[in-house]
């Protein structure tokens, strides 16, 4: 929904007069970063993209666009995987002037930030506060707390630290009408009514929009050590994960999966990067155990589990990282797969958690089908196998023409849910719903959550006009079909 | 509100005909259990209370009172400690036959029961199966699960482990119509919609009905020291504390508070109890390190910690618990408290939290202003300093009237609350809001917060028949005043 030509100019002119004519941009160029998105998989279109300093003009800003019935979509870093933040008419609300550290609360172990800052900055802050901000991801960069707020982001360090959501106090959110809930408390309990931050953390923008949040910190890791393991199955990897856990509890804080397929694709496209293991093996894990206690002996930990299980079979070989230069020589090879894809052509991508206790049959039996469903289709399934959230990657056949193998998108998608579902699993881990999932979201989500969130949309949210279309469809004024990017 | 004499007539027997006759509970002498609660405050009335076996009846109950439109209170264990459970007519809803444990999942560390069970029950069952599940509070015997998730239960393990909200991954609720919303579902990743669970957990039964959950598990503890040490001031002890959490990050698993007339207390009233440190101090902590390492050297990093503060004066004296037994004396003083405050007259109780780096400066601050506001009133401020929650309790002046003491509730409530609102703190850290807080909460939570919770309260139950007038009154048939017990 485009607001009509009239109502479109007097919204911008309100906005203009408040925020100053640099932070309101209409001009095709200055729009064009925020009607794409980091997949080129969609292309919006948007009345204006505007830069609040704060939020009182946030607030300003939606008080306007509910006065005058237009959406608006907010932005961090547009970093987001799923189409969350593509406009299709109406305001692109960019909150990356909101960027201030407010208080660093070391006995607290807490830090206010607004939704603006880089992830990146905030780890640096809490860093130089002594602490550990454990939030890490790809993007962390680029991406902003308030994206990683409104996903849920998790990324590497889920296993031992959780989510945005886990990793959150309290929130400040502007509401569709431009009120303002100031939630900014850094309490470790508050029993005072309903738990209101967690409806807003994971809700991609369509219940209110996130200005700032008191998220936790952690003392810093003082010891570190760092393997790398190949195993005769994803089974056998489940089972070392099991014995790790047992054994070191909270010090495993990454057990990372990466089959053979994917470690040769990264040999191949990733300069520098060196098998870690003489022979080949059928799976792969990458374990990281961490401490605060600076004498804490993990490598003698790590030795004995390992050692026990290379007796009984269960990992074939393993490399210890026996510097930080080893050791970030190993994390290399993980982190570079989710680039590396890129090079062997189309990618049919797949974000879906089961129980752990059923990850290793999941990819054991999706590979299965996958291949059955396509012969030559090569499976890349890694990730973060510790918390049973594996990206079930699909590269294309050698050969085939990419457009034509990206065309079969959807039939990957049904043959891969419907085995996560079977398995009372989740088609979106970590990266939300976005564009890209909702359709798929209305197909396997219980009924009667989806009408449940229906009913909060329009609760919150009654003309509709926070990121319409995402996540949920309620039905009114929402583009039911989204073109793609050309 | 109680339904009319017809109305309830026909519900009981639409009742009886699906339960049982020896389920629906109508005579006054079954009904005593079920309209009292265990401080005595209150004396409510009922219909009836019933017993269903399992979700489905519960499903049935919630359908014909929606229908007759006819009030239903949930129960558990009745341990709550805010009157959450008085019911003012309609139907007392008693879960204690749903108290199956339905699964163990030792690979995904998950148990999921029903919310029947004893928590002492499920804390067995998981260690059956080489786990731990560690909510732990005094009423573990006979508080139940459904209970503890309505009121997103806290208590000793909080620092360590987190709430109730924080150890569940997925619910089973009835809703206010009747309908069932399955999200039963033991992931640690879900990024599939809105955070559903989360609403009602801590809800205290006025969103939807609770009927089973899915828990995480953790790998037990297989080392564990304890300690007990005396400080000059509570704020001494947070820098202890401070230190603790930075050398020992997780495996510091308990940091309790205790003020030397806490101590004296216990030391008067508790057979058996010796005091533990040769002289008297102005504040003592119960420190727990815990590890699933085996061989974890817990003690000396203890000792390292402690003795490094014992020469900067931080701590005048310590004892570490270098048994079984010895620990257990230890852990005594600390839970005998609750229990012995009673014998020494009125109790005006406060649970209340602020940021951990307030917490030594609130017990100084509203120590202070109760002994000015009454003279000779006895601060016991006692309890999970490390979560900055305190049990900020006011023992009655030696030789005064117990009820013209406890007549002035409501002045020390002002008195106590007013510190903790100004320093950003809770009035509820872990007790919830039930009938004796909600007039309160609606003096000191945010305007805007209490509307959207309104908000979701009408959306989630619009004829207002769960558990009404608890937690947050939205202006419709609800009591406004309550009656206290005789």
């Amino acid at each position: 929904m485009t607001a009509s030509g009239s109502t479109g100019t007097a919204l911008v002119d309100a906005l203009k007069a408040r925020l100053g004519e640099a932070y309101v941009l209409t001009a095709a160029s200055d729009l064009e970063g925020h009607v794409t998105e980091s997949r080129g998989l969609y292309r919006g279109e948007a009345l204006a993209a505007v830069r609040p300093r704060d939020r009182d003009e946030v607030a300003f800003v939606l008080r306007e666009c509910a006065k005058a019935g237009v959406p608006v979509v907010p932005h961090g870093g547009n970093t987001g995987l799923v189409g969350g933040g593509v406009p299709f008419g109406g305001v692109v609300l960019s909150l990356t002037r909101l960027d201030r550290i407010r208080e660093v609360d070391p006995v607290n172990a807490t830090i206010t930030v607004e939704a603006g800052c880089i992830l990146k900055a905030v780890q640096d802050a809490a860093s130089d506060a002594g602490y550990l901000f454990p939030l890490s991801l790809a993007s962390e960069g680029s991406c902003r707390i308030g994206g990683n707020l409104a996903t849920n982001a998790g990324g590497t360090a889920v296993l031992r630290y959780g989510n945005m959501r886990d990793l959150t106090l309290g929130l400040e959110v502007v509401l569709a009408d431009g009120r303002v809930w100031d939630g900014l408390r850094g309490l470790r309990k508050d029993n005072t009514g309903y738990d209101l931050k967690d409806l807003f953390i994971g809700s991609e923008g369509t219940l209110g929009i996130i200005t700032a949040a008191v998220l936790k910190l952690f003392p810093k890791p003082h010891a570190r050590v760092t393997a790398f393991i190949g195993c005769a199955s994803p089974h056998d990897a489940l089972k070392v994960f099991q014995r790790l856990r047992e054994a070191a509890g909270d010090q495993l804080t990454a057990f990372e999966y990466i089959p053979e397929f994917g470690l040769e694709i990264v040999l191949k496209h990733w300069a520098g990067a060196v098998r870690p293991l003489a022979e080949k093996h059928n799976s792969y894990a990458l374990i990281e155990l961490s401490s605060p206690q600076k004498d804490a002996d993990l490598r003698s930990q790590l030795e004995a589990v390992l050692g026990e299980a290379f007796e009984e079979g269960l990992v074939q070989d393993a490399v210890l990282g026996s510097s930080e230069a080893q050791s970030q020589a190993l994390w290399n090879l993980r982190e570079s797969l989710s680039e590396v894809q890129g090079r062997e052509g189309g990618s049919i991508k797949h974000d879906v958690a089961v129980p752990v206790s059923r990850v290793a049959e999941f990819i054991d039996v999706a590979t299965k089908a996958c291949e059955a469903e396509m012969p030559g289709v090569r499976v890349c399934a890694f990730g973060h196998f510790g918390d049973g959230n594996i990206h079930f990657n699909l590269s294309q056949p050698v050969g085939m023409d990419k457009r034509e193998y990206l065309a079969q998108w959807g039939r990957f998608n049904r043959v891969v849910h419907d085995i996560v579902h079977g398995m009372n699993g989740s088609i979106s881990a970590e990266h939300g719903i976005g564009l890209i999932k909702r359709d798929e979201l209305a197909l396997y989500k219980d009924a009667v959550a989806l009408d449940l969130m229906r009913s909060l949309k329009r609760t919150l949210d009654p003309q509709n006009i926070l990121n319409p279309g995402k996540v949920v469809s309620i039905g009114e004024n929402v583009p039911m079909a989204f073109p793609k990017a050309g």
